[in-house]
């Protein structure tokens, strides 16, 4: 099983197709963090599951959560977890669920973006952090443990980039138009646009500790509106 | 001397009054980033300094910004340091300023955004860290070395996260809603949402080592479009 989780960052960084592919979810899961489990509600969607501290919401919007979402969990203001890394757990932990695609996680406050990018450094939920994929209307974002990774072009992303987000070791990257040998350094960073050969569609990474997220991206043209 | 930046992030991010605060520089330096320095000639705006590789240009705007800017500085592609660090370093190091202000840092491509938002961890201008202000429409972020800080409240921005954004040592929070008490740890995480007591108008951070983001933000309504 699959799942898709909608969080509460704004709406204008969607993807494109968010409402289709929702619509169109049969037998996977779908999850309502926060004030993404309202604007599910706002789309016609009933998630299968709501998670968060709801404090941001009307009564009735509330209420409406409580009496139509068949699992529904609170978390705590004060908590040493946040709702997206308790999200992580419950989907993977407790719904076995192979794969996670995250909407509405980027945007809008950057601590908010930040817990979304974050999270999957949390140990508990690190040895997941293969199985998710964190997408808006111009990045797509999946995430590498320790180890040696095949890179794949995605159609429609001509850049990729490679970040680093905690400390690393031996950071290697081979194949792309810019190479690089074992980085090693206690703080994150990111190496920006990389490009895939020409003819080619893949390249590797491989690094001993750490976790690296790879960011694929695209411009769009309507962000130019002065 | 004081410095104003405009990177190359998306317009429709920028805080609304930013034509005016650029338009009323008058002994302070403005800075050009990339693309940036072209958004720059789009509101009348004459940079004194533009940086980049400038690839994404079109040759009549490269032309516009080598004729009119008073210094013009090419990075490379293939590079040890970003644009944004080698920004830093040029307008500490070589113009000696007191305090640099950063718009079009954030949203777009998320490689991008967090080149500007981990580009103070670099050793080199880690000690300008704290003269730093990074500002969106939604966000202020200002960043703090180790030691121990008095966190203000700023009007208008409700919210305030702290980020350690690598690794950190007795990280400790008092005096604000949600407190913390030597956080150790060696990968970035977000303490969120916190908040000023009432009454209070600031609160007291401390850590023995890393860099920690204050994060100040506000609501936008225009964001919820569906």
């Amino acid at each position: 099983m699959k799942a898709y989780a909608l969080l509460g960052g704004p709406t204008n960084l969607w993807p494109k197709n968010i409402k289709q592919t929702l619509k169109n979810v049969q037998d996977d899961l779908i999850v309502g963090v926060d004030r993404g489990a309202l604007f599910l509600e706002e789309m016609g969607i009933l998630p299968d599951l709501a998670m968060g501290d709801f404090d941001s919401l009307q009564k009735n919007d509330l209420a409406w959560i409580e009496n139509s979402v068949p699992d529904v969990r609170y978390s705590n203001p004060v908590k040493d977890w946040t709702d997206s890394e308790l999200m992580l757990r419950t989907v993977f932990q407790d719904y076995h669920i192979d794969h996670l695609t995250i909407f509405g996680a980027t945007g809008g406050r950057l601590d908010h973006f930040l817990i979304n990018l974050f999270m999957l450094l949390n140990p508990v939920v690190r040895p997941y952090a293969e199985k998710v994929s964190l997408i808006d209307m111009q990045n797509v974002v999946c995430f590498f443990n320790a180890g040696k990774h095949v890179i794949s072009k995605r159609e429609d992303y001509p850049y990729i980039g490679l970040a680093s987000l905690s400390t690393i070791q031996d950071f290697s990257i081979q194949g792309a138009r810019y190479e690089l040998k074992n980085y090693s350094s206690n703080y994150p960073r990111v190496f920006s646009s990389n490009e895939f050969l020409p003819g080619s569609k893949a390249f590797e990474i491989s690094f001993k500790d750490g976790l690296v997220a790879a960011i694929y991206s695209k411009d769009i043209d309507r962000f130019h509106n002065l």
